[in-house]
């Protein structure tokens, strides 16, 4: 079994999108997909992108997805990579997908120059956890996600002060 | 008093560190600061910037601060906004600023055309979950921040697959 990982290349939106909707799927929010390929490949292939992915591929098959983007830490001063999707698609699961693709994005952090890569995950994610503290990460429970969106982000910013 | 809000400017980066600082030592984490102002003035008004800030006046003293970046959510598929520090100094707490400011960079979001703003929080933060709450937010506990970081992003990089 040969792992095999890439950044991804123009015409394969089609492909991460399953994957990111593998993730929407597990987390309970598949029905609140609004993405498309075609969304997925402009932002990929701008021409000042602030995202990138890789690709991991399971004996030549498409198997799962590292999709991270630009983010900056006042605390460093300095641009950082955000994590945003870390998915393997159901049928190639438990197979080290996941941790060749969180190695290889540690490499292509440390070529472009960000000095950490942070992301979120469920406080439920046991599997998770293991991989990532294995990986060497430092983790911090407890955290709450805050959105403000759509109409309420329009009431809000309507509002009389 | 009066309340004032509007992009921050050249030479203001020193303001915004204070901002910065004070938010760090709430967390606890103000050993850990490695930013100067230069450093956020560098992020902020470099030709693409992927960063952006609001200051607040209270009475024309600067009070606080709005620091957001650019991100991208691959379940909409378009870019959105990441608000990173929401902070006021302390002297000037409990006075209004840091909803004034969260009302003003919905404003803002709504003109750039960002759908969404996103943040975190400690889940022991009270105060931030009311405010939070009442500018109509959703919020979801129970999340873990995970960050691979210099020495271990290295190791992880560098090992055998």
């Amino acid at each position: 079994m040969t792992i095999a990982i890439r950044p991804i290349a123009p015409g394969e939106g089609g492909v991460l999108l399953d994957m990111v909707k593998a993730l929407a799927d597990d987390h309970g929010f598949a029905d609140k997909m609004k993405s498309s390929a075609a969304d997925l490949e402009a932002a990929l292939f701008a021409p000042q992108p602030i995202v990138g992915c890789l690709l991991a591929f399971l004996d030549g098959a498409p198997a799962g997805c590292a999709f991270w983007h630009r983010s900056f830490a006042t605390s460093r001063g300095q641009e950082v990579m955000y994590l945003e999707d870390l998915s393997v698609l159901p049928a190639y699961r438990r197979k080290g997908v996941a941790r060749a693709l969180l190695k290889a994005l540690a490499g292509l952090a440390r070529d472009k120059g960000f000095p950490s890569i942070y992301w979120i995950m469920m406080g439920w994610n046991e599997a998770g956890r293991a991989l990532y503290k294995e990986a060497g990460a430092e983790l911090e429970d407890g955290l709450t996600f805050c959105r403000l969106a759509d109409g309420a982000l329009e009431r809000l910013a309507g509002k009389a002060p």
